[in-house]
């Protein structure tokens, strides 16, 4: 919880509407799943009673919000669009569980371990739906048909892009070959595509200029990249109660950045002992910590903040470069920094 | 295959030109995952050659271009919204075959069974996102845009209803106690949500007289009732060849219509030796002749059959009650005919 308190405070107001928003999508779907998708958002027990749990950060969304608000947009008019992209996230959250058999998300038990595999991917695939017909409801606020239909193409492109970055997660967890461009591949699918849908969806709705659109989208590709990458750090390096896991990248053999550094590293024994722990079937305690150890010796930790920093500058030039009033977008610089820095 | 020698003439052409479509949807998608979906279209074998097995009948595509068709429409126009119905049919397949742990499905091995849960999870999600692609698609065809988000509400409605239905489904596996007014509301949701689906938007795609939209609507509800008690009653009576499963709904323990009905029959002996078979943990070999025998002597493969018809006639009489072209409405009229009476 304690991560909850230190959002910063542009994000309040938005949050609150979002969750209306959500909840609004969710309880319009099918009431035979309903319980699972609260409980999967975090507001409800497994048995459907309220609980005062985080309700969600909703990352994705408040950078759609605040990239509308960054062009002069209308944040209210756009909300179902920002709702669907946290639905998609939160879909691929249920599925990559199964898919990585993990017990646990925020100290709680994963929506599989409760309700099975078999509710869960159909719970899933319920929220993925939700995501689409939730974008439709941008037309009660007045927004074109025209908007919509190509919002919904965005949408289902980022959404494609997710699915190729999985694949590719899932693919290199057997592999020791993962090159860095390998993995700049992967994130750039799994994490930065639904960002840059994020930002740039922000725009296009919130604004007639068409050329911020492309600004934007490459905004969120870029910051999607410095977070997926601070993502990794947290993960191996953060603490569990910030981040909710005990190490399970490293428990996974999850190619994340510091490891595919590592792993090319030339420092010859270092590596060799790297490579002879990531070819064993698992890797758990006393493996996880020496593994921690030997990342921070190579210097991979150092690697990967240098990493996320120089995506992050990036984005940031890509907000510079179309000169948009300092007091509309303060907000969304303010976020894109409070990313980078965050410890959850 | 021998079923695919009998479809209806009025299919052929249709089923060339939905390949064509579907193909260029799944050749869009993410590249790693093209050879699952192609594998699970029937189209190629798993290292990815074409292989001469059925390519598919789809039902649910043809049912949307004969209605289109049926009520003077161009059905050229309309192949993205035809074919993203295939796709969310064919996703949930690969869900499902999950969901119920089935190894074989057409006489090949399940998506799952060759890529493993996780990959099969996520082919399953790009190819519902796909549908949603596919149909933005209609733009092109110089669609307007407001009927295409009308067309993709009704497609994620559908879908939802599918998700619905699925839990239904998976739900009744472990009980005892399904009344028929449960087992009709689970197969409106799992299968005749999505052949309302097909019928409504071939007609509302087809033309511009909005009364049309409804009885159609109606009219594929009723057809895939029918359709969906065709599919329990060949799930256990028809031959293995020919739905390439062997008695799997039974092995399962699926509250389909004959065992529904058979558990609710006032001949006390019968109905409680079949209480006791679907109370073991599974049912094989003897066991699944044993239910079948009890199954057809209290005349539940009757009562099926009978309820069959009685939709198939409301079917009808929803398409009498508008008038179309005898001409344009034949083929559609042919079909349902067809599929009331299929062996697959």
């Amino acid at each position: 919880m304690k991560s909850e308190q230190i959002l910063p405070d542009s994000w309040t107001s938005h949050r609150d509407a979002l969750r209306v928003e959500i909840e609004e999508a969710i309880d319009n779907g099918p009431s035979s799943l309903r319980n699972m998708l609260r409980y999967h958002m975090g507001w409800v027990d497994e048995r459907g009673s309220p609980c005062n749990g985080s309700y969600g950060k909703f990352v994705r969304p408040i950078l759609c919000l605040l990239s509308c608000q960054a062009v002069g947009g209308e944040t209210s008019q756009i909300m179902p669009a920002a709702a669907a992209l946290e639905l998609i996230h939160k879909f691929s959250l249920i599925h990559d569980d199964i898919e990585d058999a993990s017990q646990e998300r925020h100290h709680r038990p994963t929506v599989w371990i409760l309700w099975g595999q078999s509710q869960a991917i159909n719970a899933g695939d319920a929220m993925l739906t939700l995501a689409f017909s939730t974008l439709f409801k941008l037309r009660k606020n007045g927004m074109s048909d025209e908007r919509i239909v190509n919002s919904g193409r965005t949408l289902s492109l980022a959404c494609l892009d997710l699915c190729d970055g999985q694949y590719l997660d899932l693919e290199y967890e057997a592999r020791l070959d993962i090159t860095i461009a390998d993995y700049l591949e992967m994130a750039a699918k799994k994490t930065a595509a639904l960002f840059a849908a994020s930002t740039s969806l922000g725009a296009y709705l919130g604004s007639k200029d068409t050329r911020l659109e492309s600004a934007f989208h490459l905004f969120g590709r870029e910051l999607g990249m410095a977070y997926q990458i601070r993502d990794d750090i947290m993960g191996i390096w953060g603490t569990e109660d910030s981040t909710g896991k005990s190490a399970s990248d490293i428990a996974q053999k999850k190619k994340t950045l510091p490891v595919v550094y590592a792993l090319r590293s030339n420092n010859g024994e270092a590596r060799q002992r790297l490579e002879r722990l990531y070819s064993q079937q698992s890797l758990e305690g006393e493996d996880i910590a020496l593994v921690t150890r030997i990342l921070g010796d190579l210097g991979a930790r150092n690697y990967a903040e240098d990493l996320a920093e120089q995506y992050y500058r990036k984005a940031l030039a890509q907000l510079d470069a179309i000169r948009l009033d300092p007091a509309s977008q303060a907000p969304l610089i303010e976020t894109a920094g409070f990313l980078l820095k965050r410890d959850f």
